[in-house]
Formats: C-alpha cells, sequence, structure tokens
C-alpha cells in the first residue's frame, strides 16, 4: 500500500476546492446552465443561458447519442458527426473482400450510395427530461429492509420505463443522480436506420493507434459521418431502401475558422461514469487496493498470453482481442496509480472532508456521513472477501455451464420476474453469446488464466467450502478433457434443458455450475440489499453537501451517469512535468514527423503529399505568426520559436480544459456561438485520475480540430457534395 | 538504405546555411573571437573579444583541461570544478569499505582532509598554441608517395612534440585543422596532484542515469569540486603531503544569481571530435551504412549478452560493464538514426554542395573536389571490404595472442622505431592490459560474441584466404579448450618471448596470431598510405572552401579535434516534436517529480526534505512571476501557467543554444561577463546529429545551474567553508 507522502499536503489552497467557482469542472445537467451565467461569461460564452438549457432548441436538440458515444446533426439532412472509433461497428460491417473500407477509407459517392450501418446500429435523440424521485421512490419509506427497498425502486422503475415506452419510437431509461437523491426518466427517439457516409482510412482516423492512445500530443483524424434515415411520414424504421433522410429539429454549424487558444468552448454529450462526489474512503480503497490488485491480474493474464502465444500461434490469433483489451485496462490502470503518485488527491478531499465534517458539527446530518461510512466500509470488505472466490469462476466454459443452469431456473417463473437478462427478450442474445465463446477461446489458455484466478483463491483465507470441494474432485486438466461444454452444438442444447436436467448431469462443469449456483445467488442477494441500503445513506449525505455548497453559493453537478451534460472549458495547453509544456495545438506536420509507413504511424500517400506540398487550402492558421519573442516572457516560461512560417499550418487535434469521461466519444465541441468547432475524442495521460478528481492544472481533453476534418475532405479527399451540405460560417 | 524523402528538400531556406552569420553554430579557435564581433554584440557578451582570445587572460587563463572532460578554476587556491561524471575516477578511487563516496558523497571538512584523487588523475592548463604547420610538412612536397608523406609527418610531429617536452612540466601535442590544412603545436602544464574536495551523492550527481542520458527535462547535479596541487616552489609534482594548492593565473567569479532565458552564454572547453566539414558523401555512408551496421552488431552483442546471463550469473557480472557501454553507444546511434530521419541532413547539405560547386566551376580546385571524392569513395569501399575481416578476429584472447606476437615483433626494432603503443614506456600499461582482460571475460560469452562477427564474416564475399583457412582448421569450442592463453600466468609469460617462439609454438591461438599477422601489417600500412593521401587532397578543398566562405565574409571555425575552443550561445527552451515544447529551466520540484526511490531516481532524503520544506535559500527565481497570459501569444504556442507560485524555485538545470561535442562535459558556462553560471554536461537526444550538422532550432546543450550547485553546498551539504572560497558576485 502506497504511504501517502506528507509533503503533497503541501499542495497550493487552490486545489484544495473540489468544486468549481471559475475552474472548467463540471459535467452540468443542461437546466444547470441558469445557475452558471458567470462561468458561461467568463469564457465569453455569447449563447444564453436559457437556450442552452433547453433541450428542444438548437445546439442541445443536435446533439445524439449512440449509446456508448456521442455525435452531432450537422445538416438538415440527417446528416451526422461522430469519431471513427465510435462508427467503427459501421465501417467493419461494410468491410469485406475488396472493399476494406476500414483500411482504405469510404466516401459514398452521394446520397444514394450511402451504406447501411448494419441492424444494430441506433442513434438515441433526448427530447425530455422529467424529475420522477418520487415516483422511484413510492412505497420505499415503508421498508427498512435494504434488499425490499432495492426490489421496489426497481419495480417503480420499470413501470416508469414501461409507460414512457408505450410509443415504439421512444428508448426510455430511468437514471439516479447524487447517488439516489434524485431520479430523473429520460425520453430518447430511437433511429434505427443510419448509414456510412464518410470515414477516413484507419491510419487517418486512428492514426497512431494504442501507442497514441491516453496519449499528446496527438494527430488522429478520428471522425466519421453517418446518416440518420426514418420512414417516409417521419417516424423511425429499420433500414428500408424506401426509407428518407431523418429532418432533426437543429443541426450545427460549422465554424470553418475554428478556434483560438484561450478561446471559451463547449462540450455536450453523455459522459459515462464518475466519482467526484464519493467519500475519500471509497478513493483510497481503488487507490491503494483496487487498482493495484486488478493490474497485478490484467499483468500476469498478459504475461501468461504471451508466454503461451509464443509457441501458439493459434493461441496469439484467438486471444489477440482479449489482451488488446487488457492491454488498454492496464494502460488506464497505469495512469490512474501514475496519477495518484504524482498528485496525492486523497490529501486533497481528505482537507475538504475536513471542511465539510466541521461544518456538519453539531447538525444532525453528520450521523450520515458516520452511516454512510460504515456501509461503505462494509462493502469494501464484502468485495475484498468475495473477489477472490469469484475471480476462481472465471474459466469460460464454467461461466457458460453457470449461465445456461441459471437460464434454466429463471425459465421456471414468469418472464416478469426474471433477471435482466434472462428473459424471452433476451433469447437471441443469450444464444448468439453462447456460439460467440469460440472466437476467443482456447481451451489451454482458458485454463491457464482460470488457474492462476484459482491459485490467487487458493493462497487467501476467505474461502467457500463449496468451491473447495469442487476444486478438490478434479483437477482443470482432467475437468477439460470430460466436458463437453467445449463444443458449441453441446452447448446450445442446454439452452432447452430444465434445471433437473442439469441437478442430474454427469458433466463435471455442470455439476460446479449446480454446486455453485446457491452460493452465487446468496451473494447476489446480499448485494442487492447492501445496494438497497446505499440508495438510502448516499442521498442523506449527498443533501447535506448540496446544502453546504449551496451555503458557499456554489453550484453542484451530479456525478456523470450516462446521461446528456455540457462541460464548459477554454482552449489551453498544460505543463506536463517539469520544463515540459505540451502545446494546445498540433498540426500537419506533426503527422510527417510520426509517419514512419509501419502501423500504426502509416499515414496514406495523399495525406503525405498534400503535407509535403503544403496544399493547405482555406484552413491553414496562416494569420497565426508568432510575435517577437518578448525578453521578460521567458524567465521559466517556454519561449516560442521565432520562426513564424512553420506555424502557418493546418491544426490537427486540440486541447481544452472542458470536462470529459468516457461516452464523451464524439462529443461535439462548439465555441461560444455554439458553432462546431471540434470533436472530443480522448482525454490525456495526466487526466486518467479526472474521474475522481479534477485537476484544472492537468486536466485535458483531446479533440480533432474541425479544420483538419473540412481540410481531409477539401484537399484529400475531394467530398464535395459534402462540403457542400455542411452550413460553414466565419 | 533509407529513401531520401524530396519532401525534405522544401526545407526552409534558413537551414540551408551551413555556417553561421547569426545563429549559435560554431566551436572557435579563441584568436578567432576577433572576428566574431557581430555575434558576440548580438548575444550581448561584454567581454572584449580581445580579452577571450587571449589565453592568458581570465576567463581562458581559468579553463581547465582533464582530458576527457573540461574544468575551471574558481578560487585563487586551485580549486576546480567539473562534472561528476568526469570525476568519476577520483571518487571511485576514495570509495571503499566503509567510505562509499559513490554512494553517500564526499564533502572534506577543510582543505587538509581533501583526498588524492589517485596517480592517474591530470588537469591541463593550455599555456601556448603555436602554428607549426610548415614545420609538419616540411620534407613532404619532396614526396607523391601517401604511405612516405604519413610518415614524415608523425616524424615531423614527434619531434616539435620532443621539444617543447624538453620541460617535463607540459605536455604537448600537435593537432591537425581543417584536415590538415593547418597544424598547431599546444603546450599545457599538467597537474598531477588532484585532490577531491566535494562531491555529491551519486543519486544527485547522477540523478536518472542512463535513463535520462541524453534526455531533457533534466534534473542532474552532476557537479564536483576537485583541487589542484603543486610542490612548494610551485612546480607540478605528483602527490605529497608536503605540496601546497597551485595558484592559477586565473579563475572564475560565480554569479549567484544565474542566468535567464534568452541571455547569452559562453562555454569554454575542448571539444573532441565533429565532422561538420566532411563530404556530403562521407555523412551519406555514415547514415546509410555504418551507422546501421554498427547498430545491427551492438543489437545481437547484446541480445546475446542478455540470453547467456539470464542463465549464467557470472557472466551477467562479468559483461555488465560491456553491455552498458553498448547500451550507450545504441542510445547514441539509434539517435542519429532519429534525427537523419527526422531532419534530412544530406539534402540540406547537398544543398550548400551544389552553391560551393558553382562557385568552384571553371576553378583549378574544382578538381581537388572530384579528387577529394575519389579518395573518400575508396576509403569507404576498402572499409566496407575490410571491417567484416577486422570483426572476425574480435574475440578477446586472439586479440591478445595478436598484440603479443606484434610486441615481441617490435621488440626486434630500435625502441624509437617501433610503432605507438608497442615502445618501452608501454610496457607497464600493456602488462596491465592482458591483466585485466579477466574482470569482463568469460569464455562462453566471448565464444559466442566472436562466433557472430565470424557468421557475419562468412555471410559476405570479401574474404581473406589466411583467416578462411584459420577458421577451416578448428572449431571456436575446441579453440578454446586447446588454448593456454585463457590463464593469466600463461599469457603474461609470452610477453617475455621472441618472435621465433610465437612461430614455433603450438598454441592455435598463438598460430592463428601469427598467421594472421603479415595481412593485418600490410592493411596497416595501406591505411597509412591513404591517410597520408587524404592528409593532401583534403587541405586544398578545406582552401577553396574557405575561400568561398571568406568570399562571403562568414568566418569558418574548424571542426573539433580535442583543442581549446569557445562557443557563444543563448540560454533557451526548444520544440522537441510538435506541440512539444521542452522549457529552458528545470526546477528542484521535478527532482520530486521523478523520485521514486528506485535508482537512478532515488534523491537522497535530505535533498527530498529541503525541496519539501521549500528551503529555497538565496537561490531561488522568487523574482520570476509569470506575467497574465496574453491571449494573442497563445495560437500553436506555448501558453504559460498562471500559477506563478509554481515557479519561485530553485533551477536545477537548463538548456542552451551552445555549440559542444564529447569533451565539453564539465567545462564553464559564463555569462556575457565571463563570470560562472553553470556547467556543461550533455546534450539533447534531438542533438546527437549535431556531429554532423548544427540545427539551431533544436540542438540544445544541457547544463547544470549553478545556483543549484550553491543551493546544494548551503542548504543540503553545508560546505560553508567552501562556498566562503568562492567569489560570489550579483
Amino acid at each position: 500500500m502506497p504511504t501517502r507522502k506528507l509533503w503533497r499536503a503541501l499542495t497550493p489552497l487552490a486545489l484544495l476546492t473540489a468544486l468549481p467557482l471559475h475552474a472548467d469542472e463540471g459535467q452540468w445537467l443542461p437546466h444547470q446552465m441558469l445557475e452558471l451565467e458567470d462561468q458561461l461569461k467568463q469564457r465569453r460564452i455569447e449563447l444564453p443561458a436559457q437556450q442552452l438549457a433547453d433541450l428542444t432548441q438548437a445546439p442541445m436538440n443536435a446533439v445524439v447519442g449512440l449509446g456508448y458515444c456521442t455525435a452531432s446533426f450537422v445538416s438538415p439532412q440527417g446528416l451526422v458527426v461522430t469519431n471513427h472509433h465510435c462508427a467503427y461497428g459501421a465501417i467493419q460491417y461494410n468491410s469485406h473482400g475488396e472493399h476494406n473500407y476500414m483500411e482504405q477509407g469510404f466516401l459514398a459517392k452521394d446520397m444514394a450510395h450511402e451504406l447501411s450501418a448494419g441492424p444494430q446500429e441506433r442513434l438515441y435523440i433526448t427530447d425530455k427530461v422529467e424529475d420522477v424521485t418520487d415516483q422511484v421512490l413510492a412505497g420505499t419509506k415503508e421498508t427498512s429492509d435494504g434488499y425490499n427497498r432495492y426490489q421496489q425502486i426497481e419495480t417503480n422503475r420499470k413501470r416508469l420505463i414501461q409507460d414512457c415506452e408505450a410509443d415504439p419510437a421512444y428508448r426510455c431509461s430511468v437514471r439516479d443522480f447524487h447517488g439516489g437523491l434524485k431520479y430523473y426518466l429520460l425520453r430518447q427517439l430511437v433511429i434505427r436506420d443510419v448509414r456510412l457516409v464518410y470515414a477516413p482510412p484507419q491510419s487517418v482516423g486512428a492514426y497512431g493507434g494504442d501507442i497514441d492512445n491516453f496519449e499528446y500530443p496527438r494527430h488522429s483524424g478520428d471522425f466519421t459521418f453517418l446518416r440518420a434515415y426514418v420512414a417516409k411520414d417521419g417516424s423511425p424504421a429499420a433500414y428500408s431502401e424506401e426509407n428518407v433522410p431523418y429532418q432533426p429539429k437543429g443541426f450545427l454549424s460549422i465554424n470553418a475558422e475554428g478556434i483560438r487558444a484561450g478561446d471559451g468552448v463547449l462540450v455536450a454529450g453523455y459522459p459515462g461514469r464518475t466519482s467526484r462526489h464519493k467519500l475519500t474512503e471509497e478513493l483510497t480503497f481503488s487507490a491503494d487496493w483496487l487498482y493495484p490488485t486488478q493490474a497485478a491480474r490484467y499483468q500476469a493474464r498478459i504475461d501468461a498470453i504471451d508466454a503461451l502465444s509464443a509457441t501458439t500461434p493459434e493461441v496469439a490469433v484467438a486471444y489477440a482481442a482479449t489482451k488488446a483489451s487488457y492491454a488498454n485496462r492496464m494502460k488506464k490502470l497505469n495512469g490512474l496509480l501514475d496519477g495518484f503518485r504524482k498528485t496525492d488527491i486523497p490529501a486533497i478531499k481528505s482537507s475538504r472532508d475536513r471542511a465539510f465534517v466541521a461544518y456538519l458539527e453539531g447538525k444532525q446530518e453528520s450521523q450520515a456521513l458516520t452511516d454512510l461510512r460504515a456501509l461503505v466500509e462494509k462493502s469494501q470488505s464484502d468485495y475484498q472477501a468475495s473477489v477472490y472466490l469469484k475471480n476462481a469462476q472465471s474459466g469460460a466454459l464454467l461461466n457458460a455451464a453457470a449461465s445456461l443452469y441459471k437460464w434454466a431456473k429463471e425459465q421456471e417463473k414468469p418472464d416478469a420476474q426474471r433477471d435482466a437478462g434472462y428473459q424471452e427478450r433476451d433469447r437471441k442474445l443469450f444464444a448468439a453469446r453462447l456460439d460467440r465463446l469460440e472466437r476467443r477461446f482456447d481451451a489451454r489458455m482458458d485454463r491457464i488464466l482460470w488457474q492462476q484466478d484459482i491459485d490467487a483463491y487458493l493462497a487467501q483465507d476467505q474461502r467457500d467450502p463449496v468451491l473447495d470441494a469442487q476444486l478438490a474432485k478434479l483437477d482443470l486438466e482432467t475437468l477439460y478433457v470430460k466436458t463437453a461444454l467445449g463444443d458449441k452444438d453441446q452447448r446450445r442444447a442446454w439452452m432447452a434443458r430444465t434445471a433437473a436436467e442439469f441437478e442430474s448431469s454427469s458433466d463435471p462443469l455442470i455439476q460446479m455450475a449446480v454446486a455453485l449456483y446457491p452460493g452465487n445467488e446468496a451473494r447476489s442477494k446480499a448485494r442487492k440489499t447492501h445496494l438497497g441500503e446505499l440508495a438510502e445513506a448516499r442521498p442523506q449525505l449527498m443533501q447535506a453537501m448540496l446544502d453546504w455548497y449551496q451555503s458557499q453559493g456554489r453550484p453542484v453537478y451530479p456525478d456523470a451517469n450516462g446521461t446528456l451534460r455540457i462541460s464548459i472549458g477554454h482552449v489551453d495547453g498544460y505543463q506536463a512535468a517539469d520544463a515540459l509544456y505540451k502545446q494546445p495545438f498540433t498540426r500537419l506536420e506533426g503527422i510527417r514527423e510520426k509517419h514512419t509507413g509501419i502501423a500504426p504511424f502509416d499515414a496514406p500517400d495523399n495525406v503525405l503529399a498534400a503535407i509535403d506540398e503544403r496544399r493547405f487550402g482555406a484552413y491553414a492558421r496562416a494569420d497565426l505568426t508568432a510575435p517577437a519573442k518578448p525578453a521578460w516572457y521567458c524567465g521559466f516560461l517556454p519561449c516560442a520559436q521565432a520562426d513564424s512560417d512553420a506555424f502557418g499550418s493546418v491544426p490537427v487535434n486540440f486541447l481544452s480544459s472542458a470536462d470529459t469521461t468516457g461516452g464523451n466519444s464524439g462529443s461535439p465541441v462548439m465555441n461560444g456561438k455554439g458553432e462546431l468547432v471540434g470533436l472530443n475524442f480522448d482525454s490525456t495521460y495526466e487526466s486518467i485520475t479526472k474521474d475522481w478528481y479534477f485537476n484544472p492544472e492537468i486536466t485535458r481533453a483531446v479533440h480533432v480540430d474541425i479544420r483538419y476534418v473540412l481540410w481531409m475532405m477539401s484537399e484529400v479527399d475531394h467530398a464535395q457534395w459534402l462540403l457542400d451540405e455542411l452550413t460553414l460560417v466565419k
């Protein structure tokens, strides 16, 4: 466990405020814009707060969700722009044989040649956000039992959603805010016919690939254009040749002159999850135990995959995607751990805690803090006690056996009472998942990875007699020889069988799944009980905290939860380390600098030619010449290059201080007039800890500059018809 | 072979000039300062050029050579400051048992407690530089044969040195400038009693170690204080308790306020070797063939050492230093190759060549270029033809056998006619080298490395029948079993034997050495012949080039050759890559940022405590607060942090554009008044190609800031008596 460093307690006071007055922290609910007039003014945002708060007006009615990403309408004909990495599925779906659009890029000749993005692709347009706290909590006051409370909330939620989804054009959800202090019902129009319009090749869209992931300076053309189609009557419909372009209520104009350093920006989108309001104890648990434990496990898995892959090519192929995903998680975990080493965030949070505790003193709510801390502590020790047991069941075939047995058990209940994922509507996906197992599975590799988890489980004290007995029966090698679940057809056959058939099976993995089932179900119920208790305790504390902030005149944003938010920031570089300054804009020349010809640094020839010939078109920043370097400005500070020529180029990516997280990929980055100037696509390595703490000095989001998009369209891909469809302003 | 990229030809014209008018390129002979009044003025150097040119006046009479490094006097009592890495031998010599001064650092209590730096340590003070071109070339006009010319020059050289060294207080040398256009006799006073006064621990002096080597931002306290002692009568003498501090003719004052970004600096020292004036053909040969070939060989050797070390701990120990030295060369080679990839230096040089060829047109000297090109081409093909043959004799024991046989052969000549290294005066060192072989030798490892070189030799066409026959006789494994040279005493015994005894020996390695001797001697003679031819052709071309530059009013510095030089530069950061700006100063906080507790990032507790407590003493740059950020300044340019507090700190290292190379380590960095403000110790990775081409935009030398040295003395090590000895000015 890392030692907390005393010296970090000397962090300048400015950092200790957890919520912003004038910083750029905050993923705000649109209606909160009304509380933020000062902040908008400070960033020179000209749009009235009233307009920003209104989901039926531009620019917010132009913001689109993809489920896992964000996008925006950029024409009255339903043209949508998002990240290349958000449209990966749409591009992949159309890439086969000679048409490898992933590799070559794709540009429809005209609207008639746009390609279906596939039956799974969806666009979501949020058109209503309604406070349903009272309805969700109805009936919960009557019970003090956590499990009952949990179930009551779930029942209320399901009913609200069912009512809302009476109109099949909409998808609805009920999200909790501030840990359950508030609940909102969100209604989203669902576009089901999405088409691929224009995607650059992967060597542009993902230039730098995994190596540059989370890094800056960055040179990624991470953009793709899609289009929303609907039935002729305007209603959402599945793909059909008869469908027509959707006419959105609003769309964004594009500022072809882009943005300058220091300018204010707005980022709108669907950030996934942050933990800014969690207790310091929850942070230290993650920093000191959870993340290091996870990192050690992922590293061991990566090492094992590497070792077997070296001698077994088919394992290398089957586990390539798994390994890439572990590597990505490792990078994020390392970023978190490095960030905690560099900035003692727990010390910063503790300092805030002390002020809050002082405020609570003598108040009734101080009990809420004590209660929540106790619940959190229990939750952590429960997790520590059970995570090894859970991991020790990680074998892919055991997982299949467990799911199949649960499927059979849930079949015994009426459909409405079955657990999520085990209802009739899930049958197709469930079967597909069983089949898909094959693609990323090798019995030898699976056995080695599972054995690692079993060894870790056996090396600690928190043992489960049922699992111990199961493990004592057979070693894994024999288990894999004896089970029939390695065969796809055999697996599928079990979907049709009754629980009793499982219970009398002689397949050792089925036997293991049956034996473990009661314990796992009991632990699941305990977890729900605990969630029910937390859903009561946390809102009480959050209310006290909101009161505290309000007493200081400070507005508070709820932690991200996948709902539509607005962030306010400004274009700025950052001090990445002592004497190392990262400037806010990258330029075309940087693509050439990084180019080696070997993926992921293999820029296409036509891009390189345009750069080398300095065909910058209308999108160069020729106006930006460096002023004579003022001598007094140079102390410890960056001194600019005097060669102004080197800076007259097209910007590729830029940084802003806007507050973003996963889910904000593809988010429109807008100037103070609400005009599109960029697309959000990543964060810097130093920003990875921002899910816990927004450090305004170093937290930067990375955006594609819209001028690079326009330059690609005009100078490289000659997408004139598409450029003509955009509304370019200056 | 890398393709030359056409686009690089578009490099701004400013880069195409190979010699500077207003840039900071140039390692100037002190007397050339008189030609550089404009440049000195531009950098606001207040010292008169006349004074700088005078080796008998300060500051130049305070500059000291160490043979491989530079130092300077900083007190009238012979106190000298240089780099920690230049004083490594002196510190190592005194580190044993409980006194591990390398680890703990060393500070003498007072002058009486200063420690002898060992019998090998020398300080050299250049006091005379004399043009001896006519004497060196005397008699060379009479011969057109390269070998005779080479021998004549060597004979003349030796005679001049012998005359000069009649006074045993001096060491003399004759160096060639501009490839032999000029020869200068240099006379240096030799201090033989050198003592260790103050060295920080390695964790300060080499903070960042090999990882930070060639890198920036840097946080190295690379300084050590030594003192020169002489006999009571003032004459140089070997160590004796009776000796007294040497009173130098001059010493440097120290500016305790240091230097600011943009300020001009002077760097004086002994740069080793550069190739700025070499032909473009010599550069492309290195870039396209020599460096890649060397890099491949070093990498193969490193891999082989790693592989055997993994299973054989004694090999890991014996080859640790060898591997570290290969790794260092690999970093330099990679830096060269990366640099050539990033900037097409051959294209820049070719562009200069075209202008020069145009100037030469119709002139008699154009033949000189043709001649030199032909000679260089022959030299390169000879090298390519023989390097594999040379490498194929790389076995350490074969090397010993070859040296021993040559020793016996040279013994047959009168001492004065023997080759350098084989004279009576070399006997002790020769024997020591034979003994030392043991320390870095393992027969298995040596055999594997040698076999790699033999395989490379066998894989190409340029074969030597003698070597082929030898290799056919026995495989290496048998050779190592049968030879007695693996035994130290046996090796030493051969030093006393006659050539005839070698020739009748049955030791297979002795037989091999005897067989290879005639061929190796013949190749050596051919090389000398070639050098004699070059020594005639290159000066002719250099004279034409000097005339050309003179016609443009541009002074020209000769390539570095280990003689005393002065560089003029200014403190400045640099654009290391697109959007990545490296600022000119690092700060104490950066030491804390990098500290992990694990070497080489294991700063001592007392340093960390002083940083954490912000005990900045008198050396902080509290006056340097960041001005409000002007919005117009931010386009693509670095925008400073607004937090001025973060910049009020002690500078650790800084960058300047001064032109340096290996040998400049420890060089005094002086302000415009000739006051010491830093010590040169390294260059940035992007600067590695500067030995071929000085790119003023990215070439930066890395210096220890004198305020960090003073801060260490005052706030960490409390070296008050030593501080009192310095002359601090403001």
